[in-house]
Formats: structure tokens, C-alpha cells, sequence
């Protein structure tokens, strides 16, 4: 089986061994635990986002940038595909972590959860556990953790501290607005996972978002990021599931409630507060679907322009 | 000279090293060929169809994915591009060798043809030979092929069995989807040389076809890739060649009898008989050509949304 | 400090080992002074435009390439993103040094102008300076150069002979389209320069124009290339700069005189005097900006298909 840690390790060395040219830097804190800061004190940018990105997939998906445009806007998009949904989206690429130790706070993601199985649920729907003597952990942070939070990782994952390694970025920064852009195709098999499709038969994924523009503060740029897949999400899934068919209404983002207005609107409105939004809004905006048993293609969905644009400031 | 099957055998071993990574399998055979399953017995995906295309042309070409759009509906698109389009295209894509060994049987393509000179013809138009001593083929089979098949493979190639090394996958797969949609330039230096033109006047090409959805059987797979070229294929020539005036008319796929039909339907008025089917409907919907010599730009054809969407199976 | 030359010899390095790969050719002259030729009495082609490209960006800028539109016609654009723009684009990839020993005549870019400091002002204004034992530069010219004009360049940047590498490739030549067009971003970053704007606050920037056709002689090629850019350039501008807001209305090339009609009219109208144009034109048509300090996005210009497509022989 393959291992998602072994696989980030090495796009995290390289990161690491490199800093200066990810506009990225390196710490190795008193307890040996490593540490790649990609916006935090640094400006990061693309090359730190995609390494960012792929880490968070367990070095099982592929990261892209091009110019694309909305409405006759440009604007970047990331391309995302993997050949490994439910291990890379899932099993690594999944904010399931949450990190909490003393004052330090932040959304956990990436193979370090397979370790740790957080949460360990997940874990047993996909059948898979990593077993690997280093771990990868991506924190989604405006602050880098302390020797004490790596500690707590570490024992977590059953390693050494000294074989921790950890990729930070703010949701408001260049790294941030990329890594969850890229999100776009897990956004897609969660959604799948939490209707109770047995995810593990999606064979490959591909799918693209906008990157969306970095906001001044974590909350609007929380909103400005879910956006992104959340109205312009385009997904196309391969697998063998002709029971698919019975989820295919509830897959779309435009099918919960609260769709149609950007998630900052909809947060503001629950108050900020999170256990009040639905959850089934966390979905790509359009998902195309080919299913290879009966060898047809279904097509849920649709990207909307306005909003995605209203949220990103351009309208 | 460049070896096709040099460059080639670089990206096999790669494949073969890591085949889980790409969702292959490696197999040793008791003669010592070795084969990669990238889509008979496994899985595949889009590292694997990259791979897979790569070697198909000879290590000359470069091949990305994307997410993109035909008519407002989503869909992944395959860009290619190669600086060696004689050699790459004719001289190692193109599928020009039927593999038929008792009831062993493939369409044969990628770079051991530039060995076994398979047909011969085409070597002496394009002006190259290959000379190595390993040999990579690529074969479209539902089937792997057994050690029979490889030691004729290694016979008509010239090389010891134990270094022929093999890539397959069915056309009904997803590899088969990706490496049928990678030939889109192909088609076009395939269609020039056909009508005459001296395809070693094309200093480069690039181009892009919609990745098909994968078929239920192969048949109706073999349809749905050929319409992606056929009606949505785009592609560029770069060439030193101003008699290139005299062969625009006939260029691209809609100048074609039966034009017009997906392709499967087309077969099927043909009682699936290949030989029935005008062969000049093997071309990209849309081509523009850039000719250095006069310093001008030719643009022909076009594509059809509609006939791809319905042979998609979705319209 | 990250050193651009050191970065970009890696990139000559792998194109002079693998020269034939790319189209190119590598010479290596009495003196010891290293070219590779890609375009003088070579083809080049995508994969040498590429290298050319990044090492004109000092090694600080990826480059891709895809099959895009324009109103509806194929045609190939480039990607470039950099997390490093000012270093790269003006530090490196700006064509700021004028090449002319003897009767030898070119305009030279890349890293080699970081050790030069040409010209001294901006590397002042950008507050970066290469300290590297080797020289990289990039030379547009129909010509090679010989030993006395490495000499020459090698004297400047205080570097042996033995350690100067040049690549060259003419304007009217598939490597000059790609590399010319490959100048999309480095166009904003220099025209922000020019009207006075502090650079080194813009964190990283991403952009796309078409890959011209080839035309037939420099003049014409001048024109098409520079109308990639001023007519189809798209450009998204991350930075810490709320200043920007005061320079908004000065970016997009459309506020020049001379918008609107073809480079090569507006410089044939100039009697082919380049210091009659207005050099405001030297710009992207269409610029985003992400100003992260007060969270905003601000859209300035249009991409005009029209003129580009008029410019290309495509209308």
C-alpha cells in the first residue's frame, strides 16, 4: 500500500531544502520537529501553493495554474487531478484535524491524519491507514505552531517529533487561497462520502476553480475561498458505481440551503457560527460523472458566474 | 540521431518502478519482457494515460491536462505539444502495426515500429530509422500479451525478448480515453502525409481534444475517442512549406464523407466494417497552420459542440 | 540572496546536454564561452522556448503552454506565473541590455544583465544585485554571436569568458514568438516601474497571452509578438501596495497613444523610429490586481480579439 506520508515527505524536503525559492521558510525548532512557513512571515506565492496543495494530497494528486477567465473576467484557475480520490482526498486532503494545544489553533490537513486517524471514521469507510515513520501535517494557521503543539502531533501519530513535519499557511494568503481552491475535487468526494456512497470506487478525478483573491482577514477570506468551488467548482469523477444514480440530486452545491448569496453573507447570517450552516453546501458547483459499468455520463449542476464574482470583490 | 525507444524506455522504467503510484502493474515475463498493465487488470488514470501517451510518441512530445468546457458544459481537455511531429506522430504514435499472435490481438503503437519499420513506407517518407537495442511498444488491448506475443514483438524488432517492453490498456478504459484523445495532433500529420504532403516540414505542433467519457464496451469506445478528434480536435502547425496552400481543402475532418454522425453510428451503417468508412474523416475538426516561409496563417475547419456532446452522451 | 544566474545555468545546462532534444544546438567556441542556439540555423520549437523563456526569468518563473481561443479561433497561449517579480521580471527577463560589438547587433535579457547591472537604475530601484561566477544571457538576433561579443558580455559581468552562456533565437522564429509572449508579465511589472511604483511590494504575479504565428521577417514579427501582449495580455497582480489605487488608470495598454491599430502600422507610421511610440503602450491589455493590505481586487483594461487576431493574419 502506498504510503501518503512517504509520498509528502518528499515534496515537504524539497520545500523545505529549498525555502528561499518558494518565498518560503524553513525552522527546525529545539525538539528536531521541522517546520516550512508559507505565508505566515513569508509572502509564499504559486510554487509554495502547489507544494502546499500536493503535500495536503499525500503526494497522490497533480497541481496546475493557468489563466482562465468568468464572464469575460481573467482570473487564475487551479487544475487538480488524482488518481487516488478517496485515499488523497479523504485520507489526507480532508480538514479533519482540528489542532488544539494551549493558545494554538488551527484546521489540520494533509497524511498526518492517516497516522493519527482523525477522524478515525474515515479511515474505516476507505479502508486505508497509513504506517509510516514520519508524519506530514498541513495547518491552515496565522501562526506557526510551537515545539509543545508538534509534540502533541507527533504522539498523535505514534512518531518520533523529530520526524514531524509541518507546512503553515494562513486562509488569508497567496498559499491560502490556492491550497483551498484546491480543494475543488475533494470538496466533491466528501460531499459523496457524507451521503454514504462508498467513495472508494471513484477511479480518477479531475476538476478546476478559480483562485480566488486574497481578503484582508481570515473570515472574509474563509468566504472568499469556499466560494470559489462552491459556485465555480467543475468536477468530472470516473467510477464504477452504477448506484450512483441515487445520489446524483443531492451532489451539487445548488441543491442546499443557502445557495445563492457568497459564504461570507451566509456566515454573517448564522452569526458565525458554523454548526448553523448546512453542510451540503460544501460541494462543487457542477459535477460531471462517468460511470464505466453501464458506460454512460450524467451532469448535475452549474457554476455561477455572479456570485463568484460578487464574492471575489469583481462585481 | 534521437532513439524513440531511448526516450521512451526512460519514461516505461519510471512507470514500471512505480507502477502503484500510477495505478499499474508491473509484470515480469518468464522470458524476461516486461509489461505494464494500465488499464486491463488495473485501474489506470490520468498519470498512467500520461505516461502512456508520452511513450506512444517516442518521449517527443509533452502532454497536460485541464478542465475545460464544450458548450458551457465541463469537460477535461488533453494539450499536446511536440518539436518532432514527423518522428513522434508517424514515427512512433501513429497505430500502425496490428499485433496478432495465435489469438493474441492489439493495435500496435509507439516506438518499437521505428525498429520493426512497421510499414516500412512510412519510415522512408519521414526519413528515420531507429537503433537501439531495447524496443517499447505500446498495445490497445483488453488483453495483456503473453510471452509468445513478446517474442515475436522482439523478433520483427530486432532485440533480445528480455528487452522489449510493453504498455497496455483498452480503448474502454480511462488510459484508453486519455491516449486515444493524445493522438489529436497525430491525425493531422497523419492526414497530411496521406495526401502527399511532406510532413518533415512541420517544425512543431501543438493541440487539444476533449478527453472522452469511457465507454461500456469497445466498440462504442473506439466512437466516442475518435469523435474527440474528429469534431473537437484543434490543432497548430508550425512548417516551412508554402505548397501546404494546396492541401488546406482537404485538411480537416469535415471535408469528410460522413461527416456530420458520431462516429459509432457511422460503423454501424458500415455493418462495423472498417474498410467501408472513408478514411479521410481521421482528422482534427479544426486546424490553423502557420507557414514561416511566406510568414502567413491558414485556418480550417471547425469544431462541432454538438455532434461531441451527443457522442459523449451528453445531448 | 537567491542568485538568477545560478538558477538559470541549471536550465542552460539541461538544454546545451540535451540540445538535440530541443530542436537546438550547443556550441562551444575557442575562448570557451558557451551558446545554444535555438532558432539561428535550428528549428527550436515549444520545449525550447520554454527553457529560453525560464532562463530569460532568471529561474524564477514557470512556464506552460495550452491550446486556448480567441472569439472562437484555436490558438496556443503561454502561462507564466512568478513568485518573484520584480527580481525576475525586471531583474532578469526585461530586454534591457543593447548587445552591439562590431557589427554584431542584439538585444540581450536574462540574468547575465544582473551581474551588468543593466542598466544600474534598476537594480537600484529593485534593491537586487547577482553575485555569481557565471553569466547567463539571452540574445535576440537573427546572428550568433562570436568569441570577441562573449568577450565583451563576459567583461562586463566581471565573469570569464569560459563562464558566459548564451542562448539565441531570432524575433521571427517559433522560440522569439514564445519568448516574446512569455514577456506578458514582465510587460506589467514594467510599465508599474515606469510610472513610478515600488515593484518589490507585488508578491507574485500570473499571466497568459497567444503564442503569435511566425511571421517572415523581424520587423513584422516585432509587431505581432508586441500585439500578443498589448492586445491579449491577461495579467493578475498579487502585492502589498494600497498606493496602487493612484496608478490604476496608467496600466492597461489601451490608455496609449496608438491604441487600437496593429504595432506594426503604428511603427510603420512612426518611419520604424521607435523613439516616436509611445512606449505606454508596452503593456498588458487586461490587468487584475489583489491588493492584500485593504483586501481589495481592481480590473483594469480589455483583451481587444479584434486587433489581435487582425495582427496575427487570423481577420
Amino acid at each position: 500500500m502506498l504510503s501518503v506520508n512517504e509520498l509528502a515527505l518528499e515534496i515537504f524536503e524539497n520545500l523545505a531544502e529549498f525555502a528561499e525559492e518558494f518565498n518560503a521558510a524553513y525552522h527546525e525548532l529545539g525538539n528536531g520537529a521541522r517546520i516550512v512557513d508559507c505565508g505566515v512571515s513569508t509572502r509564499g506565492g504559486y510554487s509554495a501553493g502547489r507544494a502546499f496543495t500536493e503535500i495536503c494530497m499525500g503526494g497522490l494528486g497533480e497541481v496546475n495554474f493557468r489563466m482562465g477567465e468568468i464572464s469575460g473576467i481573467p482570473m487564475p484557475f487551479i487544475d487538480v487531478n488524482t488518481d487516488f480520490p478517496s485515499i488523497s482526498c479523504l485520507g489526507a486532503q480532508k480538514a479533519g484535524w482540528t489542532v488544539k494545544v494551549g493558545n494554538y489553533f488551527a484546521m489540520g490537513s494533509g497524511p498526518a491524519r492517516a497516522l493519527a486517524l482523525k477522524p478515525k471514521h474515515t479511515y474505516e469507510v476507505i479502508g486505508y491507514e497509513d504506517d509510516f515513520d514520519s508524519a506530514v501535517i498541513a495547518l491552515e494557521s496565522d501562526h506557526l505552531p510551537n515545539g509543545e503543539v508538534m509534540e502533541k502531533i507527533a504522539a498523535e501519530c505514534h512518531v518520533d517529533v523529530g520526524n514531524v513535519c509541518a507546512v503553515v499557511a494562513p486562509t488569508a494568503s497567496p498559499v491560502g487561497s490556492i491550497q483551498v481552491s484546491g480543494r475543488c475535487v475533494e470538496t466533491a468526494i466528501y460531499k459523496l462520502n457524507e451521503l454514504g456512497f462508498d467513495t472508494t470506487k471513484i477511479i480518477s478525478a479531475i476538476g478546476s476553480a478559480p483562485i480566488p483573491p486574497v481578503k484582508k482577514d481570515a473570515t472574509r477570506a474563509m468566504g472568499c475561498t469556499n466560494d470559489a468551488t462552491i459556485y465555480h467548482g467543475r468536477i468530472l469523477l470516473t467510477m464504477k458505481a452504477p448506484e450512483i444514480k441515487d445520489y446524483l440530486d443531492k451532489i451539487p452545491s445548488n441543491k442546499s440551503k443557502g445557495y445563492g448569496k457568497p459564504f461570507y453573507d451566509i456566515f454573517k447570517e448564522a452569526e458565525f457560527d458554523f454548526y448553523k450552516i448546512d453542510t451540503s453546501l460544501f460541494s462543487p458547483a457542477e459535477v460531471i460523472i462517468n460511470e464505466l459499468t453501464e458506460g454512460v455520463v450524467y451532469h448535475v449542476g452549474a457554476v455561477n458566474p455572479e456570485v463568484t464574482l460578487k464574492s471575489f470583490g469583481l462585481l
